[in-house]
């Protein structure tokens, strides 16, 4: 099956395909064995649909289940507290193994919750959705605070990442959206050819399974590699930020969970574009069109109702405004960026998506 | 000044003297304007006795305070988030400095709020007790969790250890009570001829400027060396835990700030040495008994309150009673012990204080 290796502080696998909880018997076995116990922290919703499929494979393990709200609920400061009190209250000791059964907030917050029982126990990452393609690798996990989304994590890397596409199959058409946004932008910042391929899928449940694998591999290998160059974010992982700047404003302003992540990073995407000028911009819109992106959110919300948002992000320092720009295919670069022009940038798009959506 | 280097993670010095805040505008003039901010997290307490003699040497910063409960009170999820909150209301970012300014809580708090926030920004400690020379040494971060103490927290190295030992002359009398219990704990498992200097000692307040030093960097340079052998405490770390598996046990029983963590530490040393037939037990009694340590606690409190929470210790595993034990001075190792002769150990300790303060 598709593996790749994360050389990333402790090195690690992320495998995909359609029979990797197979490896929780083979390769993992001596992990999972020397745990003296496993707790699954499982999303709700994907506890009831999926959770079926994963526990045969732990059979001959101490597993218990503890679920934590649907998506990105789970990433309060609240739910961390009782991830720690059902685990302290389980008896849990250092030598115990958590297993994140869910989509990207369920890995940020039991990320967080594993680097920090009791200073830092093992976990594996089962994602279960596209976009956790993108946040299963790399080791970034986080809870979110009232003023701002991703304030509180810490930087810690899983043991492996067993990524069933299975699984993938009952995601709404909004989580299909979320997941290939991130594939995309994977494309953007690192091949040309790749980036038309997905440009020209015209619905992605048309994808094959062995097509939906080779796009995930490829969007996994993109991340692990720059994240083994920079895995604190201090340089070039920053450009993993494409269309973020812009996301994470819109996400904070409409409040969380009103958008999906990956709907608000192709319209930063757009507006990264835009600001850049670069010539796939029309092209892309009209992906996201066809895609079913909600670009009438750009027409709703002013400049000046995201200008705080974005000027608080993490990236960015003394107020001023920081965006990874994309002036041509596969080269990003950071550049900070005028207030006005950014302003000006954002009327434009405005008015270009009025009229399609016209 | 006394200076020891820590090669744990990211290496480090801790610095030791009269003069060490100097450092602040010589060898970390670079470290400290590179911040754009720095924020001092400060037990409330020390703020209002020391923060005059701080401040002055950071005049050349941009510097603000965030004054936290003094103690233990400090290491609650809602003070980490009130720190959360404080950095993120002030417009804080990933080039924020925090400077830890308390004793050993205010050090696990800041630390664990450094590490944290934004996945992690630098610190400098700044401790103000004798107690902290052990704690600000090891990069052990952590808050308290109703079931359990320093159950939430991270491993996270500070950039720098600034010790000035003037302000360790307002401790009140239990402050040197736990201070020095962890620096004999540093002699026992280290050192027979630094051992009994210490049991010489008649009173900690007759001790001079020089010799404290003195007893400080020897404290440090044990602790150094066995973090840099084992940063996340794998193996020997596991030996600083000397005295600590009755001294938790204690500390939960009575309720947190109800005894100092270094007197119960001196309590658990006794019951350990005794646990090992080590031939200082006496000798180290009667020193106890000297300097007003509390072992009438060992009276009040029978055998069978405190066994849960042994049980419970992040060191146990699959509910043994495991001990650092002692046989000989310099030689610790870890032992688990069987509950029947742990009670008889305990027992004949309480006969024999009871002897004592008759």
């Amino acid at each position: 099956m598709p593996t790749i290796r994360v050389e990333a502080g402790r090195p690690y696998s992320v495998h995909i395909g359609t029979d990797v909880f197979d490896l929780f018997n083979t390769e993992y076995h001596e992990l999972l064995g020397s745990a003296d116990r496993i707790i699954v922290i499982a999303d709700e919703k994907v506890a009831s649909l999926h959770l079926d499929r994963l526990l045969p494979y732990l059979e001959s393990y101490k597993v218990d289940v503890f679920k934590v709200p649907a998506g990105e609920q789970a990433k309060s400061i609240d739910v961390f507290m009782d991830c720690h009190s059902f685990l302290l209250a389980e008896g849990c000791s250092r030598k115990t193994l958590i297993l994140a059964f869910g989509g990207g907030a369920t890995g940020d917050l039991s990320g967080f919750v594993a680097s920090t029982f009791m200073r830092g126990i093992p976990y594996i990452q089962v994602p279960t959705t596209i976009l956790a393609h993108d946040s299963a690798v790399g080791g970034k996990t986080a809870i979110n605070h009232a003023l701002g989304k991703n304030m509180i994590g810490t930087f810690y890397q899983p043991e492996t990442v067993l990524y069933n596409v299975q699984l993938l199959k009952t995601l709404p058409d909004h989580e299909w959206r979320s997941g290939m946004a991130e594939v995309i932008k994977h494309a953007f910042i690192s091949n040309g050819q790749w980036l038309d391929e997905l440009l020209a899928v015209e619905s992605f449940k048309d994808l094959t399974e062995q097509q939906l694998i080779a796009h995930l591999e490829k969007g996994i290998a993109v991340k692990a590699a720059i994240v083994e160059e920079d895995e604190f974010e201090n340089g070039m992982r920053k450009f993993l930020n494409f269309g973020h700047t812009l996301a994470h404003a819109l996400e904070a302003h409409l409040g969380y969970g009103k958008i999906t992540h990956g709907e608000a990073v192709v319209l930063g995407m757009a507006y990264a574009l835009h600001l850049s000028g670069n010539d796939k911009f029309a092209v892309f819109l009209e992906w996201g069109f066809r895609h079913g992106y909600p670009f009438e959110k750009i027409v709703e919300i002013s400049f000046e109702d995201l200008l705080p948002y974005m000027k608080k992000d993490k990236k960015s320092s003394n107020g001023n405004l920081n965006f990874v720009m994309l002036h041509q295919i596969a080269q990003p670069q950071m550049e900070k960026i005028e207030e006005q022009f950014a302003a000006k940038s954002y009327e434009e798009l405005r008015l270009k998506i009025g009229e399609m959506t016209k």
